[in-house]
């Protein structure tokens, strides 16, 4: 059995090329670009006030207080106006364009109209440029403000709209067929006879994708048949990736790995040590992947977690992949038998000195509803048995940490 | 000028009572809990194996190896079949259930079947219980399993599929209507003119809503032009909320302030002791609320994140609302001018010891592009003028903080 760091780097190393398309710049929220983009001009494109105020000369209020006589107005959206001369004064709005002539702007608290609205009193002196944004210092047209590789959040959305690219280049999503297998499944709106379950898998796993934005294709339960789960399985393998939950473990109607090697794929690992998760089995078929997945609810979910999630993240372009990693301190001890990582559900939480743990009681791998008090994954070494109160240890935070923790 | 916290208070006094829905349990994703569900059954609900192997009786393997008499298999998915009599064993599937008789399971690979299949060697002694999940040990039919209030993730999206809870209410979305203002203002698509910028507030705001998962009603740009505003404004209020970008600060066209008092809203507040977000206006009529956020792009950005989000999060149910603080080591020393809160935008990394933040360069409250590297607003408190490199300080984690750093 191979390691989980092995286990990863052997999915990471057969990823397929990376695939990219075009889309509209709202819908590259939450995407990563396949393009640079540049500047399509000068930001701010013109000299801008950044109060609102009066535009000035500077040399005109080395002496305070002064009265300017005001000539006019440049307002937000207009052209620049007239140059100002010596002596004189511009109202002048918060993102309007300073006129030529005028090399500061002092703001509307530190001023004073007249009551014919004929003059301003300058009441504070202003430094040469002070309150002017100047055309370009921001960004230059040309020069690249989002390079490929950066994922698209609200600001970089503004970005995008501030330069009219509308139509940009991203990493496609792939296309994600999910399929469960069971003779003891039934659907969630069918009632379970003697012995059967309701699948609670595929609902948690589609929830997993939404998290990163994919939309899974259930191709529906499997029973423990092996012509009926090669069917599903050639047909989830039209898809990009593939996903299914059991049928990976050792007992007799375990035939996922089979049909997989039958079918020609190659399998680059089955069973990985770990705890939960350990029968998870990894395959490809050119550029087609396919994970299967144990079908105990939080092996489902575990493994979901540390091997599928780096490769959707990968092929959707993100340098970065896998759940955020933090130490912290353990505020119970916990043993587990060292032969396995284990990964077992966790609070976490900030206080004034650090990250504290607390791990969470559970009753094994299918129960979820302990499993469901968590926040994070606390990573027990396969190389300690028993790790005491009060010591550093690894913490993985779940992708929905903040919903999950108390702010 | 009130402070933020202050401002935050004043908003979170001022919310509408919680209103809810009924969805479907996949809907609930990323929302939360308005009741509590019990379970449906017990769970399991049935004595189950939690491994592939052999169920018997743990008296019959207490010396081993002993070789007992494969009476039949128990599948997942079938029913308990004929009891177990002593010297018997029954093949038994993962999550099949445990013949009446038999008292433990003895996993696969600790067994050996003889070559007809009619015996089955023990290898290993096996204690009474091992490896048999009781009928509801994980919860029994009737318990609370998912309390009000709760965050539906993907767990939670198992528990309501495994107990075939189809439709649950929850906390409903707010509608969000937003109105960006400015003369010099035009619409992505459109060339700017002398003056002009294309408006990426709207987009960028849209994309802060779409993080808490609700949809933006985009009304489009207003003038600077009082009746044009009071018509977009009246028809905003006629969602649950209405955000209007710009318009807010103290220059000769910024009229929101002035147009919701007319209209008979309280204004609960306008302008917050903070920067950069100086003038956001806070009102309400009814349970209808209105957010009046200034038109710089990171101040829009900033003053929504602070003041807008926890409204919303707790109008969608969530107790806790805001953005995930903590604290880090400051990479370099920063100064301000102390008469208000400032946000800074910074990039913040994990490193063995802690959190590490280097406060980015930026060029003030318009420049997005400079903005957009962060994945963290550094909080420089109102009493002090400088923090030196090394000082521990808050750090506020941008929503899409996993996105953006370095995992």
């Amino acid at each position: 059995m191979i390691s989980v760091d092995e286990a990863i780097r052997r999915i990471l190393e057969n990823l397929p090329p990376p695939v990219t398309e075009k889309v509209d710049y709202r819908s590259a929220h939450g995407r990563v670009l396949a393009e640079s983009l540049s500047a399509t001009g000068d930001v701010p494109p013109f000299n801008k006030s950044a109060v609102d105020g009066y535009a000035l000369r500077a040399a005109d209020a080395a002496a305070v207080p002064v009265e300017l006589r005001c000539t006019g107005e440049s307002r937000a959206g207009a052209g620049r106006g007239s140059p100002l001369e010596p002596g004189e004064a511009v109202a002048i709005m918060t993102g309007a364009p300073v006129p030529d002539g005028a090399d500061a702007v002092q703001m509307i608290e530190k001023t004073r109209r007249s009551a014919d609205g004929a003059r301003a009193a300058i009441l504070k002196e202003v430094r040469p440029g002070e309150n002017i944004i100047l055309a370009g210092s921001e960004a230059s047209a040309g020069e690249v403000v989002l390079e490929s590789g950066r994922y698209v959040g609200p600001a970089e959305v503004a970005i995008l709209a501030m330069f009219g690219h509308r139509q940009v280049t991203v990493f496609r999503k792939p296309r994600v067929a999910l399929v469960a297998t069971g003779d003891e499944l039934v659907e969630t709106d069918q009632a379970p006879g003697p012995g059967q379950i309701r699948n609670s898998n595929a609902p948690s796993v589609a929830a997993q994708l939404r998290q990163l934005g994919l939309e899974a294709e259930y191709l529906g339960i499997t029973r423990d048949d092996k012509a009926q789960l090669r069917g599903s399985i050639l047909e989830g393998l039209r898809r990009d990736v593939l996903i299914v939950t059991g049928g990976v473990s050792v007992g007799a109607y375990d035939f996922v790995e089979e049909i997989l090697r039958e079918a020609g794929l190659e399998v680059i690992f089955s069973g990985v040590a770990i705890r939960p998760g350990k029968p998870t089995v990894f395959a490809r078929q050119g550029d087609r992947l396919v994970f299967g997945l144990p079908g105990n609810p939080i092996s489902t979910f575990v493994s979901f977690e540390l091997f599928v999630r780096p490769a959707l993240e990968r092929i959707c372009g993100f340098a970065s992949a896998g759940l955020f990693r933090v130490r912290g301190r353990l505020l119970l001890g916990v043993k587990h038998k060292a032969e396995r990582t284990s990964f077992i559900p966790a609070r976490l939480s900030w206080l004034p000195d650090g990250w504290a743990i607390n791990p969470l009681r559970w009753k094994g791998s299918s129960d979820i509803i302990g499993f469901s008090q968590s926040n994070a994954l606390l990573v027990l070494p396969q190389d300690r048995q028993a790790i005491a109160e009060g010591e550093q240890v690894e913490v993985l935070l779940l992708p929905d940490f903040w919903q999950r923790a108390t702010r």
